[in-house]
């Protein structure tokens, strides 16, 4: 008797929702590296690394979950190098749960030039100009050489206005999401399906309902904050999410910021990833509760607050604004070390807010609050 | 009646010698910030922060003394700012022993153009161009501002092979040593002269004497690692440190390589401090015992021992050198923090050492072999 591959060890990847608040949900998502209380940011280690800080610096921010790239770790040092040397956690020394996208974004974004075909894409490496040749069936040996928890199946982004494209990306994304559930071979890895679709709300709908149908042990949706407005964004959430499984986390990927995880939270969703904290940390622009500051004004220079008084980050107990500008105007690396510590710990302590809101029932009724509080992180600085 | 000034608070700045191994020393100097176990060696924080490292990361090395620099914080932040936040400790928020150089060393080698005359140096920043200019009492009124537990006299570093400018710029660094001592008004700052003189025996001799009568509470040796060959900075030890009274500090600056320490110490010296560990680590190149690494070297690619497996740093106990080049190789800045963190544990290792070694009567003993691990750091990189 042949039995049909599972894709997955059920048991292994639990999803248990705790608490909900109309749409907002509070979980638990299991994985081999330790458990996951959602909703769950996620700091961006593109190379194996969150820029500029240690394994210590992310578990004194409370990361549970740590984003790397496929595309990246491809090209260098190589999958089967990090397979070879015992896998990613082992390689980079996180030894909580991570997650690897399946290079289908940064073949688009970063490759200058693609050629697209129903089979896979091929590309040129950012780094040299060198060919390479992206599958689902490759995409997925990539992501089991590098052994992340949570691996993504391979999709394709499209311009998100292009109504005709988005068809076409979704149909392929469609096919592709297919071949990267049969593609696995590794039970200990939990592949989610991505939905796509651009803006397009009869799109979405047919991507949601396709992925939903594929029984991954969780579901991504990709495609936005890639230059639609934000309407759009929350538009689309509100198709997708009711169509979705209640039982399964969802992760909204490349997303956000502050008032983007608030938005996002309150349509369902479970997991978020964005570079803008690190980002931000290196052009010195700090994540504040009254606005994004900008650290190297010159009035900071005798200011001996700290970035936040609220927040309980290193850089925020330990040095005054005054030293982190000198840093800055000094160009000297801590700067940036500096704040990339607080503006991940300002997106993980606001998510632990939320969930303390969702389990005690008033998330929902402090929304507006919220994003009063931290809508204009997302658009302009403080004037000081 | 009139007291005399006394320049600074003897029971503050006790020096006690615990053990003796022929000329090397085993003491204890007590600052208001706590003691200092000697032989010492002190990371340097150029702009008030020791490259890339947290004091956190100071701290796990065991650093017990950090230098910052005079020049560098007198034209950024500016140190009548760093006065009224509190003083260089609150800053940057070493607690430590702090020593802050004089400017004499960086007015020369900094700043494109300089004009030295009797009374001070007119010099250009080189951050901007401006002109400045500093005096003794102008370089000890900046120090006194900065608040460091050991400052310097005002000297002038001159070319060491020339002995008639070494004898004029000497006996001006005599003249400006009296008038920095003069010029100290507070009580908790150990004032150390300078030692000058090329590498002329007697200009050496005569300036040793000279600053040895002026009663300060330490007493430094410059213009050495400036050009002069090995056999000539020994030498010049050779003849400075046998007329240094025994019950003070003796700090030889900007010294230097593992074997210089070995050295240093053999001739008496207490005190050093160097760029070079946290110059090496932005170069990619590793202390070892072996001889030091080139961490980018193809051959660490797969290699899955840590820089130095007899070394106790966070970099060693926890990541490899395949991960450590990766992060190079990617141009990932914690590549340069981790180097850095091993580059100083391993001169701050070697001095706990040499203490140990001093302490229970075998250093002397052990200084060829000391010489035979660590030697070949200095001169050349590791075969491999």
């Amino acid at each position: 008797m042949c039995v049909a591959w599972q894709g997955y060890n059920h048991s292994m990847f639990q999803f248990s929702i705790t608490a909900k608040n109309n749409h907002a949900r509070r979980g638990i998502f299991s994985t081999p590296h330790g458990d996951l209380i959602t909703p769950v940011f996620a700091p961006v280690g593109t190379q194996a690394t969150v820029k500029t800080l240690t394994p210590e610096h992310l578990k004194d921010i409370n990361a549970s979950l740590v984003l790397s790239n496929t595309y990246h770790l491809y090209l260098r040092p190589g999958d089967e190098l990090v397979r070879d040397l015992g896998g990613l956690h082992k390689f980079m020394q996180w030894h909580r749960p991570m997650l690897t996208d399946s290079g289908g974004f940064q073949v688009f974004s970063l490759s200058k030039t693609r050629k697209i075909d129903d089979d896979g894409v091929t590309f040129k490496s950012h780094i040299d100009g060198s060919t390479h040749r992206f599958t689902p069936e490759k995409s997925i040996a990539i992501q089991e050489n590098l052994g992340a928890d949570i691996i993504m199946a391979f999709d394709e982004c499209s311009d998100p206005t292009n109504k005709a494209y988005s068809a076409i990306a979704m149909d392929r994304t469609h096919r592709w999401a297919e071949r990267s559930v049969k593609a696995q071979t590794r039970t200990d890895q939990a592949l989610f399906g991505i939905v796509q679709g651009g803006v397009q709300a009869d799109l979405r709908a047919t991507s949601a309902r396709f992925i939903a149908a594929l029984d991954t042990p969780g579901i991504a949706i990709g495609g936005l904050s890639v230059g639609e407005t934000k309407q759009e964004m929350h538009e689309t959430l509100d198709v997708v999410t009711p169509l979705l499984p209640e039982n399964k986390p969802r992760y909204l990927m490349g997303v956000g910021t502050p008032e983007d995880l608030i938005n996002g939270v309150a349509r369902g969703i479970d997991i978020f990833d964005c570079v803008l904290p690190t980002r931000l940390a290196r052009h010195h622009s700090a994540f504040a509760p009254d606005g994004r500051l900008n650290m190297m004004n010159a009035s900071f220079a005798r200011d001996e607050s700290p970035i936040d008084a609220t927040c309980d980050c290193y850089a925020c107990k330990t040095f005054t604004r005054a030293y982190i500008r000198h840093l800055i105007v000094a160009k000297e690396l801590l700067a940036g070390t500096l704040l990339s510590i607080h503006n991940l710990r300002a997106l993980i302590r606001l998510m632990e807010q939320i969930r303390v809101y969702i389990a005690d029932g008033t998330f929902e009724s402090r929304v507006p609050d919220l994003l009063e509080r931290w809508g204009n992180n997302a658009t302009r600085k403080k004037a000081v």
